[in-house]
């Protein structure tokens, strides 16, 4: 481990992350000052906190020489993201907005890892509408830092680690196995970020022709919708009550859970490369599944009395908020029958593309488990026939097959296992425990049901009112998980950042043999 | 395809199905006639019945000849479940007892897969205690001839399938991959048919001694735990109060959950044998299981306020119950903590040992997962390092581990495929429509949860009580399966039947490419 140009290369970000907090500062400094919360102090110490950390990775640094390798790269994508929820955490905590670190902490790795689970308006924190300005807007930068993040991570790093890249990169040729750091990377990451700059200046400009929306919620909704992160400035978007925001925010999540990557290979040729997203495997998935989901949704809110109109709204903007990891809720979940509710908790696991900004197992995965499992029957019936599984024309390798069906299976394990810990609370219940892990593992945010049903029927029994009940906590996306307990939440975090780095990344960290020379 | 050959076999399988229907006649000739119920008639016309096909199948194939090869042992596996679970329905349905076709095959299906749901006592049908002791029996020993009948298909067919004889059988070389009928087999079919005969009786003995069982409760029981079927004579075990009862079940349901072929194999060892079963990789792993299903769910009842001694009690044999998907309870897992049921439904999942009587993805699947799991991030760590994965110090080739892989994953999609169905009936809820799908494709037989919550509090909001809430279909142990709507008890039978099968064996039946020559 190359740690001198490990701590170099931090160094570069951290005094990124630390200038990025020049907008918020100053719109903290024009706007009115309230109360209880200090945001020029907390932006201001954060800053401060930044700079000081910045100028001693740089002392750790400045001997740096040698490549940069795959192990490298993993440590910075790593260690980065832990780095910044604690810097990013501190206007948070320091302003007074949240006075716990754990919820500060909570709140920006959920906006770092475009989680979107927020502490705001549960517990005793205060709510969306009382929050300043300054740090609203911080919030939604923080996610898309985090988007950007992810995306440029996938890009030079994650072509290491098998089928993604080998797919969706292999005309560019970014390589597979290919143990140092690829230079022409840069380049395709230069085109991303540009892509993604302009398509949330787009998406700004729509909401607010269209939507009419204000300039900061615009913003805000923008930086959070390009990030599939989720953050709003207000409790939830339904309060906009603007259908044109709603269909360009459906849009943008869409756009924002197709590869970046696909994109940037197609940025020149403008329409003409409608027909190569069409020939992408991965992105005909996507759109199927899409499809699927807000079909399922609509027919299930239409059988429950629902009139088309409102259900195909809300299956829509509701179904591709979750699918694509998003978080944006205009419903309550819990009022939805059941079918509805099964077929969200399946898209949380699913998420968007490879490359996207959207977390989740990916499309690109479920294509290969699918690929192989129609490719067992065949074989089951046939054992003497000779095929190849192929993705895009290209034949995978056993080896990347079998480690795309260990990311889902271990994905499969976190969540479960996320989920046992999360019951140590007695007050969650199975539904909201299980969909809480398996929405922090996908970047969802919100989660499903807020009461259980044995300790409801036996409070029926006992005579108890609604009231009585509500000291469950409410996960579901008009909730927040303020009312966890700290350790549920540093769970929860860790379980974000796990499923943003794609398991493998983060769980190399703990693994002794990664730090030996 | 050898059609006649099929035909000969399968009338080989129908003559015993028919005279194992001799009993419980004998049993109906000698018990008191009922008003509503007429045993007797039932069973009498399913012999007929019975004979007729044997007839009709002898002739098919009275010019069979040539080999059985692995299709036509598929055939006759797959074939053989659906022919029994409509000939074992005649007597429930002649009789009286169900009268809807659905719930007779439905609870057929059920015994013959000894996944043991049942729609006795819910809906429109009689409760168990109303039943004649001749069709209990019957009830019973459809599980008891399912739960050999599957391990025998394992020792035979299933070799050719992978993993589970590969390092199971591998010393008595049945064989990976050949793909002729072995003669070795039938010997060692033999030796697993004595085991289980023998250990049946012992079960009864016991039940008889330690637990104060009637002779044909005793052996009803000992019927069902042997192949950890799970109907009982009573509408729960615990009607029973027997403490002695209850530790005898646990034993055998745990004993019926091992590999019987690795039993086979060191039969004549008797004690000496021990070591070698510690040896066994999969033994581990069900012990280790076992332990920490039964001491999760102690925990959790125990902090939700349980004595200790009832805690264990309870968490032994309902843990052990589900675990290896016998499905007895002595309790209602609705009043459980969210971590208990959380854990139960993870262990509808795993199941037992694989050629046991025990359902489930089974413990060596669960085992190859894992050391993938641990492998894949080894190898991402260091991508370069040779390395093979092993399993009972055999290396395991790439495509065992890829077909293990593929039979876990559609699993899963199953599971949500069947929950997603059955939320069609708008009364099942999140919980109890994805547990119940789990519980059909693990043979496991009840279900969790009762309520739905979004209703519940919609409910509780309107000042509804609890006798609104009372027509939820209740699938959990104390409720049963007879209020479900007649689609979704065939999609549960459909289920009962791929999970039995370990699904490629039933879904190969349906590829067109199958019954090509």
């Amino acid at each position: 481990m190359n740690l001198p140009q490990v701590a170099r290369l931090m160094a570069g970000f951290a005094t990124f992350f630390t200038l990025a907090q020049l907008p918020p500062l100053l719109m903290a400094l024009w706007e009115e000052p309230t109360g209880t919360v200090d945001s020029r102090a907390g932006i201001l110490a954060s800053m401060v906190v930044g700079a000081l950390v910045t100028t001693l990775l740089f002392l750790g640094g400045r001997r740096a020489k040698g490549q940069i390798y795959r192990k490298e790269a993993i440590a910075i994508a790593g260690l980065s993201w832990f780095l910044a929820s604690m810097l990013g955490a501190i206007p948070f905590q320091w302003s007074g907005l949240l006075r716990d670190p754990i919820d500060a902490v909570f709140e920006t790795a959920s906006g770092l890892t475009t989680c979107g689970a927020t502490v705001l308006g549960s517990g005793p924190n205060c709510a969306i509408v009382d929050t300043p300005a300054s740090l609203l807007l911080w919030r939604a930068m923080t996610q898309w830092i985090g988007g950007i993040g992810i995306v440029l991570v996938f890009v030079s790093l994650l072509p290491a680690m098998g089928v993604t890249a080998k797919n969706l990169l292999a005309s560019e040729s970014v390589g597979v196995g290919t143990d140092s750091y690829q230079p022409r990377a840069v380049a395709k990451a230069r085109t991303i970020a540009s892509i993604y700059v302009v398509l949330t200046l787009a998406c700004t400009l729509l909401l607010i022709l269209i939507g009419g929306y204000s300039l900061l919620d615009a913003l805000c909704h923008a930086f959070t919708a390009m990030a599939t992160g989720g953050y709003s400035t207000r409790a939830s978007v339904a309060e906009f009550h603007s259908l044109g925001g709603e269909i360009v925010l459906v849009v943008f999540m869409f756009l924002a859970g197709c590869s970046f990557a696909l994109m940037a290979a197609n940025w020149r040729a403008g329409w003409r490369a409608l027909p190569r997203f069409a020939r992408s495997g991965e992105f005909r998935v996507y759109l199927i599944v899409t499809v699927g989901v807000v079909a399922a949704i609509m027919i299930s809110l239409v059988r429950a009395g629902q009139p088309i109109g409102t259900a195909l709204r809300q299956a829509l903007f509701n179904g591709v908020s979750v699918l694509t990891s998003t978080g944006y809720a205009t419903a309550d979940f819990h009022a939805w029958p059941a079918m509805a509710t099964v077929v969200l908790f399946c898209a949380m696991f699913v998420g968007g593309c490879s490359g996207s900004t959207a977390g989740g197992i990916k499309q690109v995965r479920l294509l290969v488990v699918m690929k192989l499992l129609a490719y067992s029957i065949r074989h089951f019936v046939r054992p003497k026939s000779v095929e190849r599984i192929k993705l895009d024309n290209e034949v995978l390798p056993a080896a990347v097959i079998s480690s795309v069906l260990a990311v889902v299976l271990l994905w499969f394990v976190c969540v479960v296992f996320g989920g046992i810990l999360a019951t140590f609370d007695e007050r969650m219940n199975f539904v909201s425990a299980l969909s809480a892990s398996a929405s922090m593992m996908g970047s969802c945010g919100p989660a499903l049901t807020l009461v259980e049903p044995a300790s409801v029927s036996a409070a029926i029994l006992e005579g108890a009112t609604a009231t009585t009940l509500a000291n469950t906590p409410n996960v579901g996306p008009m909730g927040g998980y303020g009312d966890l307990r700290g350790w549920t939440k540093l769970v929860f975090t860790f379980q974000m950042v796990l499923g943003r780095l794609e398991l493998l990344t983060l769980l190399a960290l703990f693994t002794p043999s990664f730090w030996r020379r």
